[in-house]
């Protein structure tokens, strides 16, 4: 399959095109080396001879042949998402559980045929976006015979209804390919998580994928006005609407379930005018309590911002190049229609009421008639760092980077900050002698925040897996003990399935698994994700 | 239980202190005979001595005997809702289907023990929060012994977190019993259906209520952060939090479940503070597809107003005063924080841009330190309207008067409501000679619109039933065929499955009655809602 489009990067982020040099790598080396004090080797990045897979157990039959893959490199692809461990694996040439095929199916039929297929066999079937699960929510979960179904041929908006501002578009489409193919209409999703660029609209209705918008509408539910999933027992279709009350809603059954249902294939989406009028400012605070709390009553005043986003010390240090004394805010509003500026000028007068800092011409407005005020500063420095993270080579010279990201209601914050910094510093003391933890919010409620940590430690060689397990294992335990979601927006995969387990109501989990198993009676969708079967 | 709580009326709307008085009735029937050129008899009311019931089939064992009660008024007011069918009935003094036994506990464990007793003897459970079910939401299903549990007793607000706005709230608490408890420390739920006063916190909730605000967070769904539910199986709480993306979300399965799955005993729910700043504009257009596209523009700027009602001629005639050809539309928007002025100012320019007319003069601005700006006119009118409907006497006298609401995209309107008015117009021709159909939107979305619809014709003496039946099975068809949804927050109960059986997907059926029979094995919570069984 690897011919019909730029072949994608078999053990890490992105294209093959785009994999770190030994030159970058060698650096990035050297700067850990001078860092952490210890000895970093940037040994060479895998290559597709060096893999050496299990054969596989099962051949496509002919009526579906043509659109399945038994090559070692798409099967090596298809083995990993993009978490911790995945990328630990994969750049050490473990592929010990391959999918057996990949198909690609490029409609609806094809998709059908494939997934009747994997129930004639009994093949465990695995849904796969584009790969970039931070939760293991695409890995082949155990030794029975696997199919992994890619959507990527599934990747055209079918249908734009500009009078409703809604669009059809399939599941397998990825974030640029959706922007690319509504922009010509002046629409736009503005759906924008970090894994933007390698992320599909199937996935992320199926782990409810948190966005652009700081407030009010965070999560791609609020978006979704329709869905199309195929489930092994056949078409489950919700009725095109923009709001109901009768029953409770199919959509909400769909959009979470993590590929154990079914595969969206497609979905009627709420797009956006492209917007024209923007108003933001970067405000920074001499302490973190004060700029929490002018998140809390700027968001509880239902202004909307787009962004609402907060970032401690440590994290301005690093993505903003703050000091690391100073807590950094920033706010940003933005509208197809109406200017902006009186927005922001209510949001910064209430930062301002809790301690933070901005010079007046420094609030940026711009969009109408009216000259573009203001300059830039810390926002577009914050913007850079948020898309130009690479993902593949630290994780190659030893170094144990991580986040975990959760919500948590404003009356236990910042109680709840200080249990899980208090823990997790320790967690990383042991474990790697010592770390960074950083925090921001990612999307923030009028009832609380959704807060996002990152990690670094250094790991020590061969030991990196077993040591990030035990910082990712702390983690889960805090944010469950401490009241919090194990996850906001990364979803529950395989990898929060023990924190999962313990927040979920236990007659929910039977609820759900029982409706599962009215769709799919063999259990061969995704196993291991959200149930154990 | 009567001398617990004033006497409900058994047979009607309210409390029995409330019902209308024979004078009342007189002059409406003189009234109604003038208009519609019939003779109207306004016999006398139903007493209670007048009440003939089945004897009950079950006895209460002592454990619980002390909260259940066998006695004719009680059991009478829980044999209907207030739906067109009920109210005929109850007027008619047709009682053929009580439930047995109607319990009303006042605690946890007390519900616990109701439950557990039903699970035991196989008794058809009814969950019952106020009885203002308008599709037969709380009516005994089949000839099974039935106990309803009457949660009024459940009726206050146990916690307010003021940081967090948030507040746990009973599931048995009627809208101004919740009110009167937020009130003295600044809050407001701000959920106001029409049925506010004889409706409960769990029956928005087991039913997907729609509230006061028309656009945003239009259904009691957004307000909810965490649910607590009783079922056969035991309880089902989730977490609070100010949102998640771990897996599908456990309240969404129990929003909108009708009583099929359990009885929700009590919910952390978002509130407001109290508004203080207010804006509003009532403004008329020539016609009502230019106000359909203003309200179309309005909110598709996302400025969220909490008010966006529009009536066709018809409905603004009736309710308020207007001279039968001017559309009206009602633009409110409310803040405890900020000042609301430019917001109306901006949504009235976009209305004139479609035809709309005001005077500067008759916008309404007020809150903070500005002494209050415009005159009330057509608004003041409208909401008295909205609040003063007399539901007991109607029926009482012939009138076949109901309603009907659904949602539609954008790209089907104005073709969806000439398809309505087409059919429904034939069909109260042919059943009643004649009648009049209005409309209004009761809540807007970017992509569609709510429409209400309301009918009202004469009916003649003794076939109203099956006269009103004709009408509202040719409403339910016309509106699936039409493609939109059955009901937009009335909720399904038993009148609009053969509507809602169309509408939903087949698999999600299957799905959602596995995971009912997951956690109500013996099928006996609220049989013939949602589901046969």
């Amino acid at each position: 399959m690897a011919n019909t489009t730029e072949r994608r990067s078999f053990w890490g982020w992105g294209l093959a095109a785009d994999e770190p040099t030994q030159a970058d790598r060698d650096k990035l080396a050297g700067q850990l080396a001078e860092r952490y004090g210890v000895e970093v080797n940037a040994g060479p990045t895998p290559t597709i001879d060096e893999i050496d897979l299990r054969p596989t157990r099962l051949t496509p039959p002919d009526s579906i042949a043509a659109f399945c893959s038994t090559d070692t490199w798409d099967r090596a692809e298809h083995t990993y998402g993009q978490a911790y461990p995945d990328r630990y694996k994969a750049f050490n040439r473990q592929f010990d559980n391959p999918p057996d095929v990949v198909a690609f199916p490029s409609s609806d039929d094809e998709l059908a045929a494939a997934m009747d297929w994997c129930s004639e066999v009994g093949a465990v079937t695995i849904p796969f976006g584009a790969g970039s699960s931070v939760v293991e929510g695409t890995n082949v979960p155990d030794d029975r015979p696997t199919v992994t179904i890619d959507l990527r041929r599934l990747d055209q908006v079918l249908e734009i209804d500009e009078t409703s501002r809604a669009a059809r578009i399939q599941g397998g489409a990825l974030g640029p390919a959706i922007e690319g193919q509504l922009r010509p209409h002046g629409f736009t999703l503005r759906h924008f998580p970090q894994s933007f660029e390698w992320s599909t609209l199937g996935g992320w209705i199926a782990t409810r994928s948190g966005g652009h918008y700081a407030t009010n509408h965070t999560h791609i539910d609020d978006f979704v006005e329709s869905t199309r999933m195929l489930t092994p027992a056949g078409w489950w279709e919700s009725r095109r609407l923009p709001g109901s009350g009768a029953g409770p809603s199919p959509d909400r059954m769909v959009i979470g379930s993590e590929g154990t249902l079914g595969i969206i294939s497609e979905a009627w989406m709420r797009i956006q005018r492209r917007p024209s009028y923007r108003a933001s400012a970067g405000m920074t605070f001499p302490t973190w309590e004060g700029g929490c709390e002018a998140v809390r009553e700027i968001v509880q005043t239902k202004t909307w911002p787009a962004n609402l986003r907060i970032l401690d010390p440590g994290q301005a240090q690093a993505d903003a190049g703050l000091d690391g004394t100073e807590t950094l805010l920033i706010i940003g509003y933005e509208s197809a229609e109406l200017a902006q500026g009186d927005n922001i000028h209510t949001a910064v007068e209430i930062a301002r009421g809790h301690g933070g800092l901005i010079d007046d011409e420094a609030i940026q407005v711009s969009g109408g008639d009216a000259k573009p005020t203001g300059r830039g500063g810390a926002v577009g420095a914050w913007r850079d760092a948020f898309i130009g993270i690479d993902m593949n080579t630290p994780v190659s010279l030893g170094l144990i980077s991580d986040t975990f990201e959760t919500a948590i209601t404003w009356d236990q914050w910042p109680e709840f900050d200080a249990v899980v910094r208090d823990r997790m510093t320790k967690v990383l003391d042991e474990v790697c002698g010592g770390g960074r933890l950083s925090c921001r919010f990612t999307h923030v409620y009028t009832d609380g925040p959704a807060p996002y940590y990152t990690f670094v430690g250094m790991g020590s060689q061969g030991s990196e897996l077993t040591q990030w397990n035990e910082i990712k294992q702390a983690a889960n335990e805090v944010l469950i003990d401490a009241g919090g979601t194990v996850t906001h927006h990364h979803s529950v995969g395989r990898m929060h399935r023990p924190g999962y387990d313990r927040q979920r109501p236990d007659l929910f989990a039977e609820a759900y698994l029982a409706a599962k198993r009215a769709v799919d009676p063999q259990g061969l969708l995704n196993p291991g994700v959200l149930f154990d079967t």
